[in-house]
């Protein structure tokens, strides 16, 4: 892994650590993972990670503390045996009143239990300034994500030459993250769905033994883990003979796809994205496509923003994020076609590799 | 799977909702998706679970529709466009006005959230009230996690089997995965942790790129689910010759193991386990052994109860733990030993099957 000072420009503790004062803050307190490894490269499955305005305490139990000197960039490393115990002498120690802590992931149990601990402090909820944190990625964080896109990619397209007729969702799903972790995945991104005839008609359906048969439409929605970070795509492959209702909907589908990514670039609201593409599902399609069209992705693989027709978000350059419409016939079959692209001040770059022509298996 | 009415002699569901006038509450509302899935059998991966008196309403957006209604028992699925919009609907309709919620997963901004729409309603935080609702296994339950130890262990087996010096973390890692999905794993229970030599001494290794060599030990956590519930097993396999210093400390983690597993019973208090451990490593190793003695597994592969220094949890019978002492030498080697076992009146049922004599690979 690079080190942080390497991967980032300016690396993002310090950019938080600015931002304090204008928050009327003395310090953050992180208890969200995917943060805290942001901020100072810790991936442990554990820990709080205390900000300050010029410093950083990173708290885990002796689980990881190894890990934690080892990873941990920017922070000092403190070792807890209860973890209230561990904040309440970091806070002291660094002088903390008002404590900002982020109320998206922050338990009710905890943050009573801060309370109790913290007197003669003010605990501050953050919501919006910490929303989007993460989602304007950094050079060397997408070269990352191109890696990881590449390698499922990759996986996707050898999963295409060896499938056959009489597979099981459960036989593809495992060759996919067989390939992908042989070729550099460190694990899958999620749970691999491949979904086949009316299986299909479920978004996030899970691999059963259900083998695939001439007519099925099979979507297979896969990603791998690169150094943290995600990828994330989908393909809806044929096997055999389709109706021309099922290939009328595929181009439906293609089109939504493919003119949702064409309007891309920064300073476009997201739900203009989204209204796109189910303008150009239209009548027909448009009540089967029940969820959004797309969603940040980055440490985690849903993050901010979001592509929905309640979202508030713009898009900026940096932001990657997915484009993934789909029809769902309920009991029938189902179809999703979803890129990973990175919003650049015009345009956007697809990362995601697979040709999403149709693909028709004999 | 089993329909939860043939999986339960009572539906979790039903006990539940006789407790609810006991708690002076109307209802409870579940976001915990471990304590969804134990309720009523709904597997997605968002939703929430409306439970009254007499009535449940599962709440889930248009992804998961189809899935909720096939799963679902017990409840009636009703869908949402905004969470919070379906929250105030079925909270409406089912007429709540004392409300629970699970304070150890419901953030502060949900929390929030859910105070500005239910202003008519007094929510009540629970803590206690919920820590052991799923802690408890019924025969059912246990037989399936029965299915996923063997599962588990006959991959460890295999491995041991199929391991040479020259393979890295990540070969040793990947092929258990493939073996125990090949047998009808649906994934892993967590993280593969495959350590070796110097890694070895980090609890919550990731596997790497480094070969086994002689004079290693390799550190092997592995866990698959089935049918949503999850199996936990260690062993710690030694490549050639090692130092005698390797082996007391090997011995010394074994009696600790064992001595714990002996003492294992209804009634007993778990921190009186987790101090047989530390008192069988003796003063030679135990402030090497920095982690707690066991946790629950089920659903979850870390669920109540705790077996650790500060613990208050009192053993019952249909616990299902685990006991996993360890030693870790910073920069130098770790051994951990552990097995899952079911807490019975008088004893317990090792459901983990691989030997736990020291094996040496050549």
């Amino acid at each position: 892994m690079l080190p942080l000072s390497d991967r980032f420009r300016v690396p993002p503790l310090q950019l938080l650590q600015k931002k304090l004062s204008g928050f009327a803050l003395d310090g953050i307190l992180f208890t969200d993972l995917s943060n805290i490894r942001y901020l100072c490269g810790f991936s442990g499955s554990d820990g709080v990670l205390v900000v300050g305005q010029t410093q950083a305490v990173l708290l885990v139990d002796g689980r990881y503390t190894t890990q934690a000197q080892t990873e941990g960039q920017g922070v000092v490393v403190s070792q807890y045996q209860s973890k209230l115990d561990g904040i309440e002498k970091a806070v002291a120690g660094m002088g903390l009143v008002r404590i900002g802590f982020e109320a998206a992931f922050v338990s009710v149990e905890l943050y009573n239990d801060l309370q109790g601990r913290l007197k003669h402090c003010d605990l501050v909820a953050l919501t919006e300034q910490l929303r989007l944190l993460r989602a304007c990625k950094d050079e060397a964080e997408i070269a990352i994500m191109k890696e990881a896109a590449a390698i499922g990619s990759n996986a996707i397209a050898a999963l295409a030459r060896d499938i056959k007729p009489g597979w099981t969702e459960r036989d593809a799903a495992l060759h996919l993250e067989f390939l992908a972790r042989r070729a550099g995945a460190q694990q899958v991104a999620f749970e691999t769905i491949v979904a086949s005839g009316e299986n299909a008609a479920l978004p996030h359906a899970k691999p059963t033994l259900r083998k695939f048969r001439p007519g099925d439409f099979v979507v297979i929605d896969f990603g791998v883990k690169v150094d943290g970070y995600c990828s994330d795509e989908t393909c809806t492959f044929a096997f055999g003979e389709l109706t021309e209702g099922q290939k009328n909907a595929y181009r439906a589908v293609r089109r939504a796809h493919d003119e949702a990514i064409a309007m891309v670039r920064a300073g476009i609201s997201a739900v203009d994205v989204d209204t796109t593409a189910r303008r150009v599902l239209g009548d027909k399609y448009h009540s089967y496509f029940v969820h959004g069209t797309g969603h940040g992705v980055g440490l985690d693989v849903h993050e901010p923003p979001r592509l929905a027709p309640n979202s508030s978000d713009v898009l900026e350059s940096g932001m990657v994020i997915t484009i993934e419409p789909g029809i769902y016939y309920p009991g029938l079959w189902g179809i999703r076609i979803e890129d990973t692209v990175v919003v650049k001040e015009k345009s956007c770059e697809i990362i995601t590799k697979m040709n999403k022509d149709l693909l028709i298996i004999e």
